[in-house]
């Protein structure tokens, strides 16, 4: 295991091997150098690609195993865990990371708790009970942290906003896409803890290609407010059906910015009553993702009515609805 | 459109071009000449084969667009139906091909209408009204069968259990598998209306491969009893956790037991006791599959013990558990 993890903020580099999920000394969220590169875990990745009509595609990533991208990040940090010789993981998650830690946990032989705010879909709890994980609800995604955070010295801490490891295994989305799609094209992307977004960002420039990205947010999460150009703005709201954008504060929001400007992209951040309209557009067209995912079609609209979206254009659609029946039956019907 | 249809059992041929779920004159099931070879409609197809364990490797036929593998028969039909000039659908199903014509439905711009029995899985009714369709709650299978059937004079029919076009698509399946395993391998395969089966037996078979083909059935659906070898049952019951098993006689049976028993195979029944350890097996593996699917878990289980399973096995596991989340959280607890 001949990785080192080191901190760019603050200089501390870690033994060799040594896993932390944060910077010891600053807190900040440390890189690594010598990762593996490991293969699937449970088939994640190698996820379609398919037309969505004038010259944007999407790129169907709820169809990883647990439903969601974040397979890829949980897939590569647990079987490294697993090496590392641990036997136990935390995480703390607003659903979707939560339970794909759940399930490689339980494909990996470890022990997992799993900490959610409160107001996390009430499908993914169950569903990472149902994968075997003890689920600790807590008042806010800040307090689920707190609590992970406090069991963190004997168990693997997954700490997706920050690990580097979970960044490496994202990356492997972006690896793939630089080999789908020309340099110049445009990727929407739902932007909370970052992961999402660098792991395309690092995956993508590490294949010799660029995108240009635009995040997609909440207008309860709009981190990356007055850093990036704004390219539209639908309205405001507390993001109630956008609950896997809850992160109002990501560890990596320089490195995220620097990202976005630096590809030539910006945000879009789509407001509460954008979002059943984009629910019903992805359905019609055959998309049963989250109203999360579905934000980047109401963000592609707002894109086209100014008409600043050139050239090819790449939809990420990051979790499944299979976990969101009874909502999208709401939403499909218009009765939200 | 050059195809054709025309009935193995009565000798009737349809017109070139035409479309019936079943043959005009005797209601048998229709065979097809020169159907064309279609692409992918969403990105079905092209599943993960992972590792199960001891020579054992499991197709995630669940991680298809809408959460199961009819996907493929239906992604296949209703392109062709798109094609024949047809604007409307109906079917009938217990579940997983309602949510699927529902899905492609939606994504080709036909309207449909999808019965169901009143005893399909909650999740599943929700999500095909979700998905845009129109569903239709009816007393039993049967019944779902009658009313769908009346409609199918205006409508393309999907009648996934006898229409050629369903099984066309379905045999990608096989075609897939035929890559990814040695003639002479096991394959351990849920059968209800026979699709599955039969899609892997034709795919297969057009490859030039062979594979031994165990079916695994439903005591309440136990259509193969005494037509082909039975190497395994575990108990009896009503097939309640088994709700994707329900079709008792499929209208291909003859020809399911021909394949099965070609392949040197046969028959498991799995009872109703052996569904809930079955599914807990699935989700240590980190399978999040339906019950129906984790039969085959339990198939596997018996053939180990009585010592018939030879060399290569491939478990080919259905359908998604993201549409039972509480009955996976109960089954996990070890409540049910």
């Amino acid at each position: 295991m001949g990785f080192v993890l080191w901190c760019p903020r603050c200089g501390v580099r870690l033994r060799e091997g040594e896993y932390r999920p944060w910077c010891p000394r600053c807190k900040g969220p440390l890189e690594a150098e010598g990762l593996p590169r490991l293969g699937p875990v449970l088939g994640e990745g190698s996820t379609p690609l398919v037309e969505v009509g004038g010259g944007v595609r999407a790129k169907m990533e709820y169809l990883n195993p647990s439903g969601s991208f974040k397979d890829r990040g949980a897939g590569y940090s647990l079987r490294l865990a697993s090496m590392l010789g641990y036997d136990c993981v935390v995480v703390d998650s607003s659903g979707n990371t939560g339970l794909s830690t759940a399930v490689y946990s339980a494909r990996l032989g470890l022990r997992a708790r799993v900490f959610v705010p409160r107001r996390a879909s009430p499908g993914k709890k169950v569903l990472i009970r149902a994968a075997g994980a003890e689920l600790v609800e807590a008042a806010s995604r800040e307090e689920a942290a707190r609590l992970a955070e406090a069991e963190a010295e004997r168990c693997f801490h997954v700490a997706h906003p920050t690990s580097p490891l979970f960044l490496e295994g994202v990356k492997s989305l972006g690896r793939e896409m630089a080999g789908e799609a020309r340099s110049g094209s445009t990727v929407l992307v739902p932007a909370s803890s970052g992961t999402l977004l660098l792991g395309i960002y690092r995956g993508v420039k590490e294949a010799g290609r660029d995108f240009r990205l635009i995040a997609v947010q909440s207008p309860a999460a709009y981190s990356l407010k007055g850093l990036v150009p704004e390219l539209g703005l639908t309205g405001g709201g507390e993001g109630k059906l956008l609950d896997a954008l809850l992160l109002a504060r990501p560890p990596r929001l320089g490195e995220m910015a620097r990202a976005v400007v630096d590809s030539g992209g910006g945000v879009v951040v789509v407001g509460d009553e954008a979002v059943p309209g984009a629910v019903r557009t992805a359905l019609r067209k055959g998309f049963l993702i989250e109203p999360s995912s579905a934000a980047v079609f109401a963000a592609l609209e707002v894109l086209r009515e100014k008409g600043i979206l050139p050239g090819d254009t790449i939809l990420v659609l990051t979790g499944s609805g299979l976990k969101y029946a009874s909502l999208l039956e709401k939403l499909s019907a218009g009765a939200i």
